[in-house]
């Protein structure tokens, strides 16, 4: 892939993403399969570190990875009937296989529930089965119309935690314990600031009593909704008759949660943080922390620079870029478009003073530092960025987001928002969890985000459409 | 799934094998999708140590994990007329998608050159692009008819390394050098010996010039192919238009290779050490090393036993199974089957005496030792099962590997071998690499497994069908 200029965000914020997506070597498009993408070796490694983030905490909180089939049969998609209205139109279908028509259709999964809740039924007799706690890392399809790489693309990759209780407040306490876990590795590993709430009635996963999300900003304004964690309550036990003999000796169904993040972070990651030159990447998820770039003009600087360079390189971690026919310009190009926090520059006069420079990605402040005080100085570095970029943007959350008090206000508000344009806000009003409600919000193509679970505005109010007194502001923004 | 018993090997080898894997929770059928399995927690677990294994020496060799679509445009399959001959049968076909009919179907990937070709002719211009080495961890469907949990199922898991290189020597070396990749983590990490070799003509992959395996051989002596690695030659490059500037300016078809290996190997690990009692995993391999379990029967003796047990095993690294309501004994089968190398027992006159008991897996020896010398007698032990079990299933190999000099003698040695009853051997004769030769072996249900890199016998001689000289033996097995 060539590279070429990247578009400014103010210009047009959709193209920018693209442009950052495909010069940062994270992805590129796979027209050949309708909304698919090619995920490229640094988009890759990324997930490889999220994925490592997110498992350890999965284990630490007592769930195991298994592995179910792709293809699930038609007929089980249909056996929980908001499930089946969710995800039908969007489902790819194996007619044919080893030569003949199928006398039943599989689907490629759009989700595991239905297939697992088989299993579950298979597995759990008695109490003494449960909690059943496991996890997936796959592939999924969902045929989507219009996508975005990342941010929605027919196929991505996934994890999906499923689980069965005897009770459903231990399920709550599992769905709530998983929305923190994502949240923590949002906030802490990724540095995106995100809101934790409840979906309403209308926003909720196809089949759940309640959906739980994290909710975060966009650099447009725009919200991505960052992961979600659901109250399945009984709806897929019954639906595939999981039932345990409880410790009274009576058969109960099972209380379910599943919860997801996917590849689409890796698109979040790339709106909160990354600027006109490319791609940005906070230290605890970026591949490679720290390239050291050997600088030297004349061949009898080469050698000592190499070796200086050689040494400090491995002595701090960092990456050695000693590639030949490469100008130290066109190295630094390269490793800032690919989002690495931190490049050491080295030159012969660095040489003669001890000293090394170092140089963050996001605001290309330069210090110098004696050789002997970087393995000291680097570690210090990639902690202030991963912490300024975290602070930059919850400044920019806490910033852009408004209260509103009447319909009017939030459409006017919203008005002129767009991906490209940006001017996006999080608008908080009260409004009715009530589909009707959530309808008008389409008017101008707005949603409910979630119902926040931690109350930072003032409490109750009357609805903005119905005037029905309601407990709390909502978040509404246009989204992704 | 509860426990039940385990079939010996001696009355029906195929069904050992099915309630080793069932009640080593490796993994189960799922008959609801045809030839599918669900993995289970110790199968993904041991997956997932594998995946370890291979990942890291992929990219210590300079390879570069990426995602490519799971759903392949069915006239890409169509563009190398051996690839489609050899895979059409086999391909599940999704024909609707988003609620229509497709204008193209896809086929769900048997393998992914075909997709990849098409994007190596995107990235690849100039032989400054080149290797290119990338690696994907990926599901994979083949519609097999006779599927076995493991060996053959119409979805596996695997990794696909794919390369493209600018001269056929440089593509060998990383053929070969793949290959060696394999046999140090069959050896090495899973303790089962394997045969380098290349495949004839009628056994190499669909679309390749040359196709070398590693070969194992199970314990009712039928063989294994445990990893692929391809030549590809300039086959695929023709297909897809993957060309590239050469250093004298002109245009060239770049050098292929692909390779992978996939959960296939758990189902060889399982035949290769397991035993009547179940699974036995070698402790490099193996997702719990050591359990520790506490042994007391009066309530007086719990307290001290658990405290001393639980900070031996913190200590060592070991599990502790402090769960109540199970004895002792019920505890030492449940971790038997499933394969644990050691056990530590520890009860009140070990309390007394300051000792605890090594107990090993394969040989069930009981070793004392003294509380102080545990965190060096484990390893010890652990590192000798390691080496006792290679050491075993190399002499099995040894011991079954024969010569034969005629047809007749290769049918008679062979004649009662199936993978029920066993008696399989290794038969090493010459026979010419001809398709004809390849398919009077198939009279009595045997295979050329590889012509071995190595020439441990006695070099050339006549084939066995024609008469022809031939310049070393190949091995002749019953396979999987």
């Amino acid at each position: 892939m060539a590279e070429s200029p990247i578009t400014p965000r103010a210009q047009d914020f959709a193209a920018w993403y693209q442009d950052v997506v495909l010069q940062g070597d994270l992805a590129e498009p796979a027209e050949i399969v309708k909304g698919c993408m090619v995920i490229k070796p640094n988009g890759y490694a990324v997930w490889e570190l999220l994925q490592r983030e997110l498992d350890q905490r999965f284990k630490a909180t007592g769930h195991q990875n298994v592995y179910f089939p792709l293809l699930i049969p038609q007929s089980f998609m249909q056996r929980e009937a908001e499930h089946v209205e969710g995800f039908s139109p969007e489902l790819a279908v194996v007619t044919i296989a080893g030569g003949k028509e199928l006398d039943e259709p599989y689907v490629i999964r759009p989700t595991s529930e239905t297939i697992i809740g088989h299993f579950f039924a298979r597995w759990i007799q008695s109490w003494r089965d449960l909690p059943m706690l496991v996890n997936q890392w796959a592939n999924v399809m969902r045929w989507e119309l219009r996508t975005r790489m990342f941010l929605r693309t027919t196929e991505f990759l996934w994890q999906e935690g499923h689980t069965a209780h005897s009770s459903h407040e231990e399920a709550l306490e599992e769905v709530l314990r998983m929305l923190n876990v994502y949240a923590e590795v949002a906030e802490d590993v990724m540095a995106i600031p995100v809101i934790k709430g409840a979906k309403t009635q209308s926003e909720k996963f196809a089949g759940a009593l309640r959906t739980f999300s994290i909710e975060a900003m966009m650099q447009n304004g725009l919200a991505l909704q960052a992961g979600t964690s659901h109250d399945l309550g009984q709806n897929f036990g019954k639906a595939f008759d999981v039932r345990f003999q409880n410790k009274q000796g009576q058969l109960e169904y099972v209380w379910q949660t599943s919860w997801g993040v996917s590849t689409r972070l890796i698109g979040g990651l790339v709106m909160t943080h990354s600027d006109d030159k490319g791609l940005v990447l906070p230290p605890r998820i970026a591949p490679v922390k720290a390239v050291l770039v050997p600088i030297y003009r004349k061949d009898e600087e080469r050698a000592n620079v190499l070796e200086t360079g050689a040494r400090i390189a491995a002595e701090v971690g960092a990456k050695l870029d000693d590639r030949e026919g490469q100008t130290p310009g066109a190295k630094f190009f390269h490793w800032e478009r690919r989002g690495v926090p931190i490049v050491l520059e080295l030159g012969p006069r660095d040489l003669a003073s001890g000293n090394i420079v170092i140089k963050r990605r996001d605001t290309a402040a330069k210090q110098s530092v004696s050789q002997s005080a970087l393995a000291a100085a680097l570690p210090a570095a990639l902690d202030s960025m991963q912490k300024d970029l975290f602070d930059a943007a919850r400044r920019r959350l806490d910033n852009n987001t408004v209260l509103a008090n009447s319909l009017a206000e939030v459409e006017s508000i919203l008005a002129d928002v767009t991906a490209e344009k940006g001017g996006g806000k999080f608008v908080m009003a009260h409004l009715k969890d009530d589909p009707a409600c959530d309808a008008r919000l389409k008017e101008f193509k707005a949603t409910v985000r979630c119902v926040p679970l931690l109350d930072k505005f003032d409490g109750g109010g009357k609805c903005v459409v119905t005037g029905e007194p309601v407990e709390r502001r909502v978040v509404i923004a246009k989204a992704y």
